[in-house]
């Protein structure tokens, strides 16, 4: 298992997601806010992930304090600086929204017992995490067949995850289980977590990946080179307009066109009910010179205007099939989301 | 006007495209091999600016002839190497079989007559790319109107031609002609010529250009902000079936998808009549490394597999309008095309 993020006491480790695969370099954050800063930096992205990162920086942040009458203040800072990190995910919602109901059922305990509870829920978050992505890549795999190549975007592996991945989950279930399967990475710009840390993922163990660029996609389905696409998801509405990083709506649309199936692999968790459609997904734009440079190089004039949405929707159409850990969605999705809930 | 190639007496000089924007350095070119060199390295590309270098590599190759009895080996010679250089782009194999056609007419004349002969063919097309951009950009521009937003991929620019442009032809003269007009550059991965060499260009002629990575132009599609896709051609089947940069595809099948137009601006040079659908158009698969590095630096593991097709064919039913020097062809493209023959 890939050591994407871990509890220690007193601090969390986690990997720097932005140095692989050059650099295997760990991070320890000591304090919350140092959890809120390398969820915004990226040290560890990938929704589920980001979910799990917030609950162990909820927990973090309740155990350093030391004075009971600041507890509600302090637990809401905490909160809010860990809420306000990325848009988008709604895991990082969610886990917040589990950590903030364990606590406001055990805040009349003692401060050491209220401190284990936390951080015993989120130890929680994270197993469960595991276990969601176990049972998502148990039921995609059941979508797939020997000798298929299947084309994912980003990375929704271990990396994204507690472990094991949700779109990577699927992938290693149906690896293991049949005869013939081969990964297209799309190398997803401009953070390149798809040459990055897909490729790294899935060589590591041994599952044969051949790397491309996102804009080959559509030329290799054309070709009959992808049998199927399954990317991971950021957001779900309740229509099963799915927001996951930029590219998959075009992917969603190139996969239509060529009658490949499009799965998207996500824990219920991913799902926000609240939301009528895809629409209400706020989607985070980000820095510029996230495009404009790679590996610190500009590639191009320095000062260029630039756009950079981190996400894109893919209405509900373009989806075959939301692969959860509580079985497969099929449309129409407000149904059968609904009835996994 | 960029100076993208120039005849200098017993030199070529060219801009090297694989360095722009950070440096605007000039490579001489003392012989044919040196051209054929700078097309398959790329420190030229783009398919109309490919056949004039290929016209006077032919040129500087013939001029340096100094013995009459080898002159038709060493002709045929000079011809095959331009002629291996790169497979797809149609214009260099147009630009070498005009340089064929003179040689063939003239080759019983005096030694000095032949060489200028081929010198005054090869400036007459560089003159002659230059001037059917004109006419694309004046044809093209009555397709555009008032505060459009253009997408455009790879660079289809002056870089790409003898000078102006076929899609930045396009761009060129709508600007000059209406207000508002302002232009995504998709940074088209693997090579970066549109986050290089389109900005670049676009930048110096003060038309507003918003750098994009390719992944995100569906998004931007479905979400209104672009009117209408104008890109060049590499080889243009006489169905109308269309190789260009990869990508290409993939942005005709949003396109359609979000009713959106999608025009390919080319000369007529590009069409390859001999072809009787895209299928039979030779796509170029490049080096893995321009895929694995940016800025000489590994973006992923330095032994990945990579797949790296140069370009991708679009079939004729997702392209809207063919913009040639002659005019404006519509569907059904073998007779329009064929009209303008």
């Amino acid at each position: 298992m890939l050591p994407t993020i871990k509890w220690e006491d007193d601090k969390i480790i986690m990997v720097d997601q932005r140095k692989l695969p050059a650099e295997e370099v760990y991070i320890k954050c000591l304090d919350y806010t140092q959890v809120a800063e390398a969820i915004e930096t990226m040290v560890i992205r990938g929704a589920p992930a980001i979910g799990v990162a917030a609950a162990f920086g909820v927990a973090l942040g309740v155990k350093q304090i030391s004075d009971r009458d600041d507890l509600d203040a302090e637990f809401a800072r905490v909160y809010r600086r860990l809420e306000r990190t990325r848009p988008t995910a709604r895991n990082l919602f969610w886990a917040l929204e589990q950590m903030n109901a364990v606590y406001k059922s055990s805040r009349c305990l003692t401060l050491p017992a209220l401190k284990q509870k936390l951080i015993d829920k989120a130890l929680t978050i994270e197993k469960e995490d595991i276990s969601r992505c176990r049972k998502i890549g148990s039921w995609g795999k059941s979508l797939l067949k020997k000798g298929q190549t299947i084309l994912t975007h980003c990375n929704a592996g271990a990396l994204a995850t507690a472990g094991y991945g949700t779109a990577l989950g699927v992938i290693r279930a149906a690896f293991d289980e049949y005869e013939g399967i081969t990964v297209y990475a799309g190398e997803t710009r401009p953070f390149l977590q798809g040459a990055r840390l897909t490729c790294w993922e899935l060589t590591k163990d041994n599952i044969p990946v051949t790397l491309i660029t996102d804009n080959m996609a559509g030329c290799l389905m054309r070709r009959g080179e992808i049998s199927v696409v399954v990317t991971g998801a950021d957001r779900i509405a309740s229509n099963g307009d799915t927001a996951n990083k930029i590219g998959t709506y075009s992917l969603a649309v190139l996969a239509q066109e060529n009658n490949i199936p499009m799965y998207i692999a996500a824990p219920l968790n991913t799902v926000d009910f609240s939301l009528s459609s895809g629409e209400q997904i706020p989607i985070e734009e980000r820095d510029a010179d996230e495009v404009r440079k790679i590996c610190g190089c500009d590639i191009t004039l320095p000062d260029i205007k630039v756009r950079n949405p981190s996400f894109d929707v893919t209405p509900a159409e373009y989806i075959s099939a939301i692969i959860t850990e509580c079985g497969i969605a099929y449309p129409t999705y407000k149904d059968s989301l609904e009835k996994f809930r």
